[in-house]
This record gives C-alpha cells, structure tokens and sequence, in this order.
C-alpha cells in the first residue's frame, strides 16, 4: 500500500525558517496563569515559590539548549534570546516554539512538587509562545530593558494594590485609588501607609529574573598533596539584577557578541 | 518610569494569523522519542500503555479545545483538526500552535503515573508542532488517509522487523532481510514464520486512534416510577477504525462540514 | 575569481510559494492617478477613452497568459484571477505579483497612443499590485461581487457629484449636499435636477468590465463550394454584465470549475 | 446598495510589512530578455544602447523614490537598495515591489525611443522582481559585492563565447570550448586569439553600474560682478566603479549609514 496517492498534501506545509543573522526572542507566557495562580493559592503579589518554580525551568532550559544565551523572566512570563547564528533545527519558526513551549511546560510539570511539596496540580498548567527576530544586539538589549522596565510598573502597582486590598479595601477601591498616581506616589503610600521600603523588597520581585552563563570559580577537588585545586568553568547562573543601563552588558560582552 | 522609550521593540512581532475559511492541522510529534522510548522501555513495536497516554491526551485536548473536530494518532505523533471557521485566538499560528503543544505536553507529564505507576519519567518528554492550512474538507481527508497509510506501513514493518530481532537476527539482518519487500511479502512472513495473522493484531496497532465526537446514547438515572431514563449526548469518543474510505465520514458528515 | 565568498547572502531570500488549491487574484490599481488623470484632462466621472485603455491591457493580459480565467477592472484598477491549480512561477507570489503589474504596465504605455493619439503621456504611469489567495470558488465570486458593488456605490456618487460640480456648484458643496443621501435619492437627483436616468447610462460606467474567454462563433472561410463555414473559437472577451448574481456564473461555469 | 454582505473577502489579504530596522533590495530582472534582446537585435555580448536604456530609467528611479540609497545594475538586471529605515508604505513588501517594478518599466517603455530612436518595441517589456531584507549594511555590501562578482564573471564568458561565434565558431563549440576554463585563461584567449586587452574594456561592461546620490560641485550662475558661483547640490550620479572593496564605501559612509 503506497502512500503516493495522499502524498501531495505534504505541499501544504510552508517553509517558515527564519531570516539569518538576526537574533531569535521566545517568549512564553502562562496561559489562564490569573486562574491558575488563584487555584492554586499563589501569595499576591508576588509568591516565591512559584517564581523560583519558573526560574529553575528556565536554568534548565539553558543547560538543555546550547543555543539560548540569555533568558530574563517575570512573573509568569520568560524571554529566551537565541544566539544570531543559531542553526537550531535549520532557524525554523515552528520547530523553535513548539520545542521550547513544550520542554518548558514539562519541566514545570516535572519539577512542579519540588517547589510545592503540599500542593496537589489541580489543572494542567499551559503557556503561550510566540517568536521574535531582531536584526542587531542593541535592539535585542532594548527587548530585554522593556520586559524589565514592565517588571517594575507592573510590580510597584501590584504592592500596592495587594497592600491595600490585605489592609481592608475591596479590589475595586484599591484600583480607584491607584488611578493616575505617579512612581513617586507609589513610593510614598507604601513607605507612609505600609512602612515598606521599595527597595528593600527582594531584587527577584522588583527585578525580574536573568539566567545566563558565566565563568564561575569552584573548587573542583584535592590534588595529591591535599591542596584544593581551583578551575574556572562556564555555569548557567541565575541573577536579580539591572539589564537596562549599560553596565551589565559592558561585563558581559560575549553574551550579546555579533558575528 | 514610563516604557515609551522601548517599545518599539513590539513593532518586530509579525501578524500570522491564518486565512480564514481554512481547516486548521496541529501535527504535534514526540521529540527525541526513539530514545525516550527505549530509556522507559517501551514495548517494541508497540507499546500499549504508551499509546494509551496519548490517546488518553488527546482525548483531554478535545474536551478542553471546542474548536478541534478530529484528531488522528499514531505512535508518538498526534494531528488535531480545528474546524474551517474557527476563530480561537484569532487564527494567529503561533497562539494556536504553542499552547496546543503546551497542553498536551502538560497532560502528558501529569498522566504518566496513571499509565506507568511503576516507571518513573526520567526526562521531560517534549514534543515539537507545526500548523497547517487546508481549504478543503476533501484535503482534509487525503490529509488524514495519509497519515493512516503511513500507520499502516510503518507498522507491517515494524512488526516484521521486531519479531525478527525478537526470534534472533540483528538490527542490522532484520533490516537487510526486509529491504525490499512488498505488503503481501510481509504478511506472508508474518504468518509463516511467526504464526500471526496481521490482521488479528489489535486495531489500535493497525489503524492508529482517531478521537472525534459523537452521540452516544447513556442511561441517565431513574425516573420517578423506577424507569431507567435514556438520552443521547455528545461525548468525546475514541475509535481505531478506518478512516481512509468513504465510509466513516459518509456517516460522520458533521464533523467536516464545510460552511 | 568565485563567487562562493558571498553567495550566502542568497539566504536572505525566502520561499513565498502561495498554498496549492486556492485560487490566486491580482489586483492592480494605479498609483496616484487622481493627479494622473488631472494632468491628463481625463474626462469626469467616466473617460471612456481612459477606461478602453484599461480594458485592452486586460484583453492582452488574458491572452498573453494562459492561467488567467477572469478579470474584472472598473475606474483604475484590475483584478485578475488565477485558475486554482496555477503552477504559474511554481506559485511564488513575488514572480507572479512583479510579473502581471510589470507587463500590465508595459501594455498602458504601449497602447497609450492607440486611445489617446493627441495626447502625450507626460509622467510615467505606474499601478500598485497585491495578490490574494482565495480557497473556494464561491469566495472568488463574493470578491468580484465586491468589486462591482463598489463599481455601483462609486459610480453612482461620482455622477452625481460631477453633474452637480458641472451645474455650478464648488467640489466642497456637492460634496455637503450628498452626504447622508441613500441610493434611490441619487437616482432622484439624477432624474430630477439633469433629467439623466441612471439605468441609461453606458453598461461600461455601471458595471465595470468583465474579460474572460468564451465560444465565438466565427465564419471561418469559404468551402470549395464558395460556402462559409462556420467554427467556434475559445477567444478572450469584453463584456459590461451582471456578475453578482447566480445568472452569469450558471451560464459560464467552466471559469471557476474545481478540481 | 451597502456592500458589506461581501466585505469579509478583505480578510483574506494578508499583513506583508516588513521587518523594521533592515535594508531592503528590490531586484528586478527583465522577463525573457534573451528572447527579447534577439528580437531586437542587441549587440553581443553587450549593447550600449541597451544598458544606457537601462541606467537612465535606474537613475530616474532614484531621482522618484527618495528612499532609494543605491542601485546596481548588470545586463537586465537592477537591484535598488532602500535605506534601513524607509517607511515608504509602511515597508509593505507587495506595495514595494510592485511600485518598484511598474514605474521601471513605464520607464523602460517610455524612454525606449530615446536610446533606440531607430527600432520599434515588437513586444512589451517586462520584468520581474523580488524583495529582499537584510539586517546589517556589511551583508548589503556583501550583497552588492555578489553582483558585481557575477557581472564579472558573465561578462568574462560572454566576451570570449561572443568573439568565438563572430570568428565562425557555433554556439555549441563555442560552449565546449570555454568548458573549465579558469579566469585567467579566458583573458588570455581574449588576448591571444583577438588581440582584446580585458581590462581595456569599457567599465560599463566589466563593473556593471552604480547609482547614488553624491555631492557634486557645479557652476550655478553669475553674480552681479559677472562671476560665476560655484556651489554643491546633492545629486544623482551614474559610475562605473569597484564596489568590492572597501574604498568606495569608505569614501561614501553616508550611503548605508545605520541609525
């Protein structure tokens, strides 16, 4: 039984491979997350175990696909940057996000009762994706300082709000009395109103997260003598740290290296 | 600390929403499963409880997606058929693909103890997809009959190859000694040699899984005089059936009707 | 001296290959011809000349390519319509959009002089172009029926506005005093106020050009007898009719015959 | 007669606006122009008349669309580079080429008198086109370089197939006898054989040609003391140059200046 017959149907697929030399963003995000983060009793505004639910997947994905050389995340969302040269399944589109989409939800799955042990999954948890070409580094730096400068928007309002909702207001009110106030007025009504100091909250909450890889020192073992022996080795490293002033790119140059 | 200055950036994300009046195919297809398979010691050629999770995956996708109408499976590899007119995030290729993908994944991961209670996963499976247009209905089925030939050919051989390996012969012999030969040849060889009427091995086997809805008629519950109530209802059904002949969609007209 | 050094730039050039089984229009329309047709002192509403120059470039466009099955043009604009199974440039958009717009092109300025001997062309005319696939014969329809719709809805208001602008009235004016009126008070005002009845008015205004092949019959030559004879002749046509409703494309459906 | 019944048939026409911050090339190419320069006698291997033809509709390309940096044209074929940021149609690839393609060959058409005041247009012209994006302004160098380089090599060939069919050889043994032969041995054959130095043919021929924009000093009048005043205007310039190495684009940094 040949299968000549149905075979002209394979035309119907198109060649979505990637333009060359340009740096490859996917972006994935949780699906329903607003639902599925109150299934499953998610702290507001932000909860650490989940956030570093997330974060381990994204190490994970470093250390499983050589291609990927940055990540940054927030809240439910990450950012992996493809190196500009990547020839990953020949740069095609599909193949691209649905591997990544897929590795990433399996790990999450997989790893989900390390970062919950007293939690049962109640619903399969799915994310979004889509892909992204960016013709040069420093556009690919300013993707990344726009994922950041959200992180901070989005989490000075959620303090906040949540602020004001766990001190007795209804989320309504708690919305009208954010309307129109500026950073600097935030600030002021949780340092007044809360005694929080923003930036005294955790780096991870007002950062976001950046996973990439680094030179690191370790110990690597004793030498016959009894000496320590030190080596340098390439690590996938996670940090809370400034990606939009320049700073972090000017230390980590090979990061973002053009061709 | 407002975000104008980067966004820009949004103009490189590209509109890919499919045209309309199109069938819509997500082909999901495992990953690296040749040697997922053999790390969780699959059965070869066919593992049962291994297509029972896809199937039972599948059978998840079509309770959750009210747009996908059909779904074929076979071996690692399962399409799902979103109907002509469907307007699920807006048609875009990338939402449709990534969290088709997605979810699947997660039903995968979160299944597997219930039909491996006694396997651990030891990697996370993922799976890869590509989205597909088609204009017609009669595409459709050519597209489906082809992936049901294919079934069909690859496990003839499968079959063949593995009970040689089985009864003796290397990879290597198994494979030699196959090249070459016709249907009718294998089946001989099949029935000569090992005693096995090819056409008495499961239907799951021979003819993959389709997934699709129908009515089926339940008994509801009592009435009050103690009669058993009957109703019919959609249901999401699984079936390894014939799909290549007119046949199953002569009297399945509503699952490809075109506008 | 080779050229391998930089023939990778030839990865920059992508597949457009247009989905097989969808029918495929090109609609040119002339760029900037409201200042062309001013600087030729086109004659307002309807330059029959302007208009029979159109349609001889359409005429020559049928006959000059084989895969076109229909055209329909009104004012300054064409759209021509490829057989579904056109393996014209292997489908690929970009040969077959530069390709009709290029030698569209070369046929306006050829023929110019043909329907305008006194007057010279005195800036190079130039038309934009698209290509859009369709997956049904019934959709094919839908679109032309757009076309000619508009043809009517525009050429309805141009008469008026003309007529009105002709009696004394400024551009501005006739403008205001159209506005908001319906399709019947149009024909009122036309009726009324410059004793015009639309229905009167050449087919050609009204209905725009339809150019497609058809059996003529044709007196071949004389027999040895001196008799005429008389054969019928696949031969591309011109025409001013009605082509939304089910009456032409009845009697004609041979042009959009699927596969 | 609202036309909204058929207003869905707009959503098959699909996004096609290019990605942001790359160069684009449109490259056009003249259809069947061996048959075409047959049918009008061009000399061989090259016509001046021809590719004057040519660089004059190239140059009034540039003087037409602003956003046009550079062009670089061999035989038929013309590749015209617009800048990085162009937002000329909102960069839609349909809308760009076939503008492109049309007003060059109304161009050709209508300039065809100019340069052949003696021969009459048998046939109308056309060419093809497609669009090319290019993230960086090394690889459009690298592009043009490509050009060039294959100017080079064609001209080298056509120069000595030419002078062996003038010297009474068939086209088929001419054929035979250029078969593997390197560069260096087709110059010497010119030499030897024909007495023709390669390196004193016109540039036209060996370089292909270049346009841009360029400063250039001219004498703009007399003032009242009888003097003539000199001033620099920015104009568009024709030359027949090296673009391979690095000293034209040194000298002209201006032309694909990244933002």
């Amino acid at each position: 039984m040949a299968n000549s017959k149905y075979e002209y149907v394979k035309k119907f697929e198109d060649d979505d491979r990637l333009p060359p030399c340009n740096w490859i963003v996917v972006r994935i995000d949780g699906c329903h997350f607003h639902r599925f983060s109150a299934d499953h009793e998610f702290e507001k505004p932000n909860d650490k175990n989940a956030l570093n639910l997330m974060n381990s997947c994204a190490v994970s994905m470093l250390e499983h696909f050589p291609d990927i050389v940055f990540a940054y995340g927030v809240s439910d969302e990450y950012s992996f940057v493809l190196k500009e040269t990547t020839q990953f399944y020949q740069r095609r589109a599909s193949k691209i996000l649905s591997l990544s989409v897929s590795y990433f939800t399996s790990l999450y799955v997989m790893k989900w009762k390390e970062f919950f042990p007293d939690k049962e999954l109640k619903a399969p948890p799915s994310f979004d994706g889509r892909v992204i070409c960016f013709p040069k580094a420093k556009i690919i730096q300013d993707y990344l300082a726009w994922r950041q400068v959200d992180c901070h928007i989005n989490n000075q309002y959620n303090t906040c709000f949540w602020n004001l909702v766990n001190s007795g207001k209804t989320e309504r009110e708690a919305q009208e009395f954010l309307k129109g106030t500026q950073s600097k007025d935030k600030n002021e009504l949780l340092f007044q109103q809360f005694g929080i100091n923003y930036n005294d909250l955790p780096a991870m909450f007002r950062k976001g997260s950046c996973v990439y890889r680094d030179k690191v020192e370790e110990t690597a073992k004793l030498d016959k003598g009894g000496n320590s022996i030190k080596r340098t080795r390439n690590k996938v490293v996670l940090a809370h740290i400034d990606i939009i002033g320049p700073k972090f790119w000017s230390e980590h140059q090979y990061i973002l290296e053009e061709e």
